[in-house]
């Protein structure tokens, strides 16, 4: 980012309207907790109800998950350069145990505040940083751990459970709630989330909630294998450099499409100030490599890096309010020669930049020697840890290899290292792994790691689709979030080849939602069929705008039917282009339905056996037209 | 298609320069067999060296298997108006177990030839239909039972194998070759796949060849358990037409991006006429559903079909060449009412036809009654069964009930007589189904259907994506390709919304080759995984050139690639836009390799214990510059 945006000179920074328009088909509702400033936000579709032709009955509306903040509910004013209303700022302040500093407390901070330059691309309403009182621990595994259930957890607990309990009790969703058995792995999924669940599981470290102090605009939210499996999304401009309001609309587009956190992996001079921008309007969790930053800080040569250096660039993110870090600290020594006899020996970018350090200076890195340092840094914010794969395999040949699990196994030691500090810890996982392998990274990871929750790139289950590496990764990463992964990191068609725009973007999120959905299917997760069952129940009843609003992706299954059928009469006609309106099966499985209700069929098999054969007169009587007018 | 195209008025037609362009990147081969005229296509991508600076050395051509026919060999003269070349014809006729008729033996077939209005639509060069003499029984399954290895057979074995004997042999391919152990649940892949391996597996139908005597143009194709996974392409104008020329084109393009089998679902006037258009061009088996068009006969009325009509379709196609036809035979009366009360009933087009007209005559289908005569028919041509799933689940929430797993047992009876009449069958399978249940899919399919190949349309593995049901059925179509599943029938994204364009079927078939080869890579399938060693090791060696050719698509590789880098300088680059120039992960890991290399580090772990600390300083000193130039 060479020159500063004229849009930030001019005070007009401003969301296109394409990420900021309601989600169409749904509304925005929100749901009240125990104190009025537990707000939890969902989206309502409603429903049309079926054409008399199909039993003329009404149908319910369906609530969804929605990560997409204030900005898709028209009763909320965005101000980019306000931000978003803090609306933890009271329960982090009720706790006590934190206080606003005088300005922040690293040298880049302060630098950066006191660079006269800087200015125009500041954002001009920072909060004083926050940090914890010297003798506390403000992590929700420390409140947790005490007993303390906090209004986080309880935001969390709503959110999870979707108003599945008075779904169950209201009669218009009996026919929806049917669900297959699940197959969990022995994870634990409750038939109701409690704030109480909530609490337990981040006490015994298989969830996090990454909430940093200083990020009170974000909406609770828990990663964890007993939970809904999430999915995060990575943005940065990379070494083509874009401003900061097309890097704040890239997280707001994120979002809208489901994404449950962001990372920032941004580059270049402004990153700072970037962040700052991206936080202070990001209503999910943000994560960052902090280690990228501070390569920046010695002019990319890693060997130059310094604890010191790589310390205050810790505490300069977490003041901005970063929720989580990538942590490569299982980037050992002896590890390192392990990969020279792979084919794509380290892909990891902080992997490397640790590698070439630990070479360079034949030690052991300083995140490693200095972990428990920087458990003092994360415990003050509540910063929570993703330990990175810095070994993870590039590639199909060097899956599930010895340097991969020596790095694993180190991970889940330093996990109990976090966990004596009371800090928040997830496992970051590979990566490129074949189908019958992937099972093995999951059992593994729970084991070394104790349960930590695991959070994954892909897996990309084949190395020779690039153009494609959405979907490669999709086939691993439904696998392993039905295994136990909590959180799956999306991939998009440009993996391997180039920087992803928009469209690139949004087909990686809808894809990894779709990985994350199916996993959340197969593990049995209370609830989740519900929607699955309402879209095809609309699909069969030839509801086309239900179907479309049900869907992930409302415009594009909309867009793609007007391209065959374009008229708006298409959208309440009782048949679809595949076969045309003089022939729909639907129409015809209808007629089966109709016949077996008519004639009181309720055991199909023994009441066909017994008379059926004359009421098939009937039947052909009645006139067995395929394709009647609505 | 109301109108005869004029381009067939002009006896002008053409294909696209799209479709048939050589693939980029490789080059066309062909194998020879035991006698001149087994020649087994298949493509060959030439390396560029290792650079200089990752240790210099020769990379092996790498052999894929080619569908595509001759439309990609510049060597090759293609005239649409007088078809491929017969290349089994001589196969055919040296059996001397059939003979050339007079003219089709069907009625529809006769008419269709005797009306002079179709005349400037016809296939000017068609051949005279062959049959099966009276005694004669002219199945592949008919000839490996009687220990015959048929010139197909040979084909086969050359082309499942891609020379991997050889390759084995070479000492270029020595670091491509390692290869995870798969995981392939019983089925029984041979390290070598011989003539004899065929033959044995078409005997014991585990395995079907497609191969119709009357399409002598096909390159024939096994599909079995225990061969590389397939994929089919639906193509068909629907109610939408379209000339015949497109659905040619079509056809080619489908094959050219890797579709081993097409199914032409075309309805309409001139559906007969399309057909023998597409099969005197198809390099590639070609499957119909026959009700389809038996239902036109009597104007979409079901109940109106008999046995008659259906029989002279069968025939009327067989004679055309179809290699395998759907027949829907497993839909039983007792079992239709058992959809009454799924969320969306029957939704097989196949299906609800023949639920139609059982319901509407309280008779058992023709089909299931006329089972062995239709057997007569299949055996006379080679036309194999697909025996279709008419009750697959048409939703998540129907997935595995009992109207499935009924169809399914009756399809394993009529497996069990077809094949006392020596045809050839592979059973259909769904679907819609959640992860957790796919594999009962499989297990049952093989235990009631006696391990003949299993056939599935995806399954997808949630309902709520419509507009990228290609992804949510890869999930599954990869899950049980792995589990055993022969065939993978391709689902584009338009699936559920309209009907697919030529980039939708490009993206459909890429992301089942994607399926079907992470099925390979899991089931250890040998020599699958040399395409990814060689693709990751490219990749690592900033050889773009080298990873887009040996991509599924590389055309669309080097598209994403030139987007973020458009320069012909980027294609030789050491780095990519992910990183940029200053920075490259793969850089570093190359300097750990040198590193290790230099030092004589073999076992890594010991030596970085006894000696690393003083080779530090030594690589500290080498320069341990990041980015260098080539």
């Amino acid at each position: 980012m060479s020159a500063i945006p004229k849009e930030f000179l001019n005070k007009t920074a401003r969301l296109s309207a394409e990420v900021t328009r309601p989600i169409p088909g749904s509304e925005k509702i929100y749901l009240s907790g125990s104190r009025p400033d537990v707000r939890v936000p969902m989206r309502v579709v409603e429903q049309q109800p079926t054409a008399a032709s199909f039993g003329a009955e009404e149908n319910p509306p369906i609530t969804v998950y929605d990560t997409s903040g204030p900005y898709t509910d028209p009763q909320a004013h965005i101000d980019l350069l306000r931000g978003l209303p803090p609306l933890r700022q009271a329960w982090i302040e009720e706790r006590g145990d934190s206080s606003a500093l005088d300005g922040p407390s690293s040298a880049y901070g302060r630098q950066r505040l006191n660079d006269e330059q800087l200015a125009p691309l500041r954002f001009a309403h920072a909060r004083k940083p926050r940090r914890a009182h010297s003798d506390a621990n403000v992590t929700q595994m420390h409140y947790a751990r005490r007993g303390v259930i906090t209004p986080e957890m309880e935001f969390i607990a709503l959110r999870e459970n979707l108003r599945l309990q008075e779904i169950r009790a209201d009669a218009r969703y009996q026919a929806l709630l049917p669900q297959h058995k699940g197959e969990s792995f022995g994870a634990r999924i409750p038939q109701m989330v409690t704030p109480e669940f909530v609490r337990d599981e981040v006490a015994r470290g298989r969830a996090i909630i990454p909430a940093n102090i200083n990020h009170p605009e974000l909406e609770p939210m828990v990663i964890g294998r007993n939970f809904l499996v999430k999915i995060n999304t990575n943005i940065g401009n990379s070494a083509v450099t874009s401003s900061i309001e097309e890097e704040v609309e890239k997280m707001v587009w994120a979002v809208r499409w489901g994404s449950d956190t962001v990372m920032d992996l941004s580059t270049g001079k402004h990153i700072h100030e970037t962040r700052e921008w991206i936080l202070r309007n990001s209503p999910v969790p943000i994560g960052t490599v902090p280690i990228y930053q501070a390569l920046e800080k010695v002019d990319g040569k890693a060997e130059e890096l310094t604890w010191e250096i790589f310390r205050d660039t810790l505490v300069e993110q977490a003041e901005q309010g970063v929720d989580y870090f990538t942590i490569h600290a299982g980037v050992r020594l002896p590890f390192i020669p392990l990969t020279a006899r792979r084919v794509t020996g380290i892909v990891s970018r902080g992997g490397s930049i640790l590698a070439k350090w630990c070479l360079a200076h034949h030690q052991e890195s300083f995140l490693y020697t200095h972990f428990e340092e920087i458990c003092e840094v994360m415990k003050a914010y509540d910063v929570s840890f993703s330990l990175g794969d810095g070994l993870r395999p590039g590639s199909i040949a060097d899956a599930n290899d010895d340097a991969q699990f020596a790095e694993l196994k180190t991970l889940g030691e330093l996990t109990q290292i976090a966990w004596r500090h009371d800090c928040q810890v997830m496992i970051e996982g590979p990566g490129h792994v074949p189908m019958q392998l992937i099972k093995e990274n999951m059992d593994k990871e729970l084991e070394d790691c104790h349960e930590a929750p695991f959070y994954t790139l892909g897996p990309l289950t084949t190395d020779i689709a690039p153009g494609y590496d959405h979907i490669t990764s999709a086939i691993g990463a439904a696998q392993i979030g039905w295994y136990g992964t909590a959180m799956l990191c999306y991939v998009t068609p440009k993996e391997h080849l180039g920087l992803p725009n928009k469209q690139d973007v949004r087909d990686g999120i809808i894809t990894y939602k779709i990985a994350a959905h199916a996993a959340d299917l197969a593990k049995g997760h209370p609830g989740a069929q519900l929607r699955d069952n309402a879209l095809s129940k609309a699909r069969f009843e030839f509801r086309w705008q239900d179907q479309f609003n049900l869907s992930l992706d409302p415009d594009k299954a909309q867009e793609f039917h007007d391209e065959t059928l374009p008229k708006e009469a298409h959208k309440v006609a009782h048949f679809c282009s595949m076969c045309g309106p003089h022939f729909c099966s639907m129409k015809i499985t209808q007629d089966v339905r109709d016949y077996a209700k008519a004639h009181g069929i309720s055991d199909a098999q023994q009441a066909l056996e017994e008379g059926m054969k004359e009421k098939a007169a009937e039947f052909k009587d009645r006139g067995v037209e395929i394709y009647q007018q609505a």
